[in-house]
């Protein structure tokens, strides 16, 4: 296996991203895995001289452009080809690697994606499927890419996001759930409505109902579909509101000397709940639907960060998770196509 | 001034709702109001009596039947028109008090207050104003009533929230932003990007562009515009992270004794915490673009939940909020007509 590393690009790049890479490398999830890091030799080479960081067992695609937070998305087809975050995705495309791992520009990376690797036959668009961490993982299906969307879309979104949960995190039969107004099948716009009738048909799914925002932190399903538009607005505003305790907590703590010793007697227990609120620990959001594994990390992402964003790309390629939602892919267009002659 | 009173509707009604109205009473705020409750006089007589409440100075409407939450909305027009919410309803638009308060059901108070004591002139859909217990006080617009809007409502929405945050709140010149998902004006689907649009050319509304969900707690605005089906999902996801961040903090303090002793060391912080978050503690979510005040109290209201929904009720009439709507409004349809004339 042949992982394509993106050293260039995210808020802490090259540096953390070249740390990660070295911390995924010497893993035992890593054992027998090959590492490909699109960048800038130079720059590289410097940083893991000064780091103290063994790269020679890694294989370099030497880029001197790097794709910014502000470009366009679609500047990695045209004057951002040549970026790392371009060139990565070209060398997945050629079969020069078996996922492609990157901190990059969220658009351009799904974009890229979508046009260059190509999606898997019958998937009429992919989804970024951001886990959340809450009482149990939850994906997210899809959680920013696609503003609109069909119902069609969404069992799809539903589909992959089952393969996904049931290959990486284990879950039998994931529960999926749409994300809606209300918990009557009768809730939502038109989307949401027809997305239930479907869902509530495909024999394969194990469709739960509409799931509402106050029942989402508390283990109701274990993917939740809505279109990009919501899912970002959801996802953001959940990261938003851990901030905003995770200060308030600080602040409470702090107001006088009983509650500072007080936080010294619970300050481990403070830590492991912070990180478990920690997007950071959950390493990146795969891309779904895309002939080859994909993987956002997230664009603050440290070392570590970076280093599971790049176990989770190596898990997805073990577990086959493209495969599976090839097969699914091809059931439904099968299932469409002998609906379409019965009609007839 | 007379405030009509849902006594029958809400998770906790009749005991909490009469509770509430008592406790209202006593208060400085409510100097020179006069009360009206509706409901089944023999059921509010005994519970009066069982509880040692002085019920003699309100007026009563008696009525027999309650709209539940199970009720269709469209029922307060028909099968349910004499439920207390229903004859509340009518009391208001016949002009027999000057706002309604009520634990009931939300899609029927919505429906019952458009069409029952009808919108402001000029304004084309009334929303649901949940007002979110942030950093600092923030009105989503609209809070769940209508899933689908047009840009013209969403600039409605947002003089709205700007003439309730600087009444009631106090807030000089409220910052209105457009829920979205980027902060660019080319951000979301065609609905956010032309309401962008109508609100940067606005001079009488301080638009501050489009906020994001992780920006949202941060006191980033005072009015948020967005669809009813965002603004259900978003509100009811804080609601849900909050109830799990407490959740999670009550178990990791209980998890050994030194934390234990942590725990009452901060209790009174935490206990402060939880209030700030607490949505009993705001009273309730105004409906408006109704041509008189309607306050949606939370459905598990308690007496002292329901009271400050009552406080609110008779803020909103000393500050004249409806008048200062529909001023807002007349001079949106003169600009549209201007507009329309300049175009011929």
């Amino acid at each position: 296996m042949r992982i394509i590393v993106d050293i260039m690009s995210g808020d802490r790049a090259p540096k953390e991203q070249l740390l990660g890479v070295c911390r995924a490398a010497k893993q035992t999830y890593a054992k027998g895995v090959d590492f490909t890091l699109v960048g800038n030799e130079e720059i590289m080479r410097q940083l893991a001289k000064e780091n103290k960081l063994d790269i020679s067992n890694f294989e370099i695609k030497n880029t001197t452009e790097v794709l910014t937070m502000c470009d366009e998305p679609m500047s990695v087809m045209r004057e951002k080809k040549e970026s790392s975050l371009g060139v990565g995705l070209r060398a997945l495309a050629a079969g020069e690697g078996d996922a492609f791992v990157s901190s990059g520009n969220t658009g351009a990376l799904f974009c890229g994606s979508s046009l260059i690797v190509k999606r898997v036959k019958g998937i009429q668009r992919a989804a970024i499927g951001a886990v959340l961490p809450l009482t149990s993982p939850l994906i997210l299906m899809d959680s920013g890419a696609s503003v609109k969307v069909s119902d069609e879309y969404l069992h799809q979104f539903a589909i992959m996001g089952s393969a996904y949960m049931s290959a990486i995190y284990g879950v039998k039969s994931p529960r999926v759930a749409i994300l809606n107004n209300g918990s009557e099948a009768s809730k939502g716009t038109e989307l949401q409505i027809a997305a239930y009738e479907r869902l509530l048909h495909d024999e394969k799914l194990n469709f739960v109902g509409n799931v509402e925002g106050n029942k989402l932190p508390f283990d109701a399903c274990d993917v939740a579909v809505c279109d990009g538009f919501v899912g970002n607005v959801v996802l953001k505003s959940i990261e938003g509101m851990g901030k905003l305790f995770s200060n308030e907590l600080k602040t409470m703590f702090k107001k006088n000397p009983l509650r500072v010793l007080s936080y010294l007697l619970v300050k481990r227990g403070l830590d492991d709940f912070k990180k478990k609120f920690d997007a950071k620990e959950h390493g990146g959001a795969p891309i779904l639907g895309i002939s080859k594994v994909v993987i956002k990390a997230h664009g603050s992402s440290d070392g570590k960060a970076f280093s599971n964003a790049i176990r989770q790309a190596i898990t997805c390629v073990n577990q086959g998770v493209v495969d599976i939602i090839a097969a699914d892919a091809a059931r439904l267009a099968e299932e469409k196509k002998r609906a379409a002659s019965d009609e007839q």
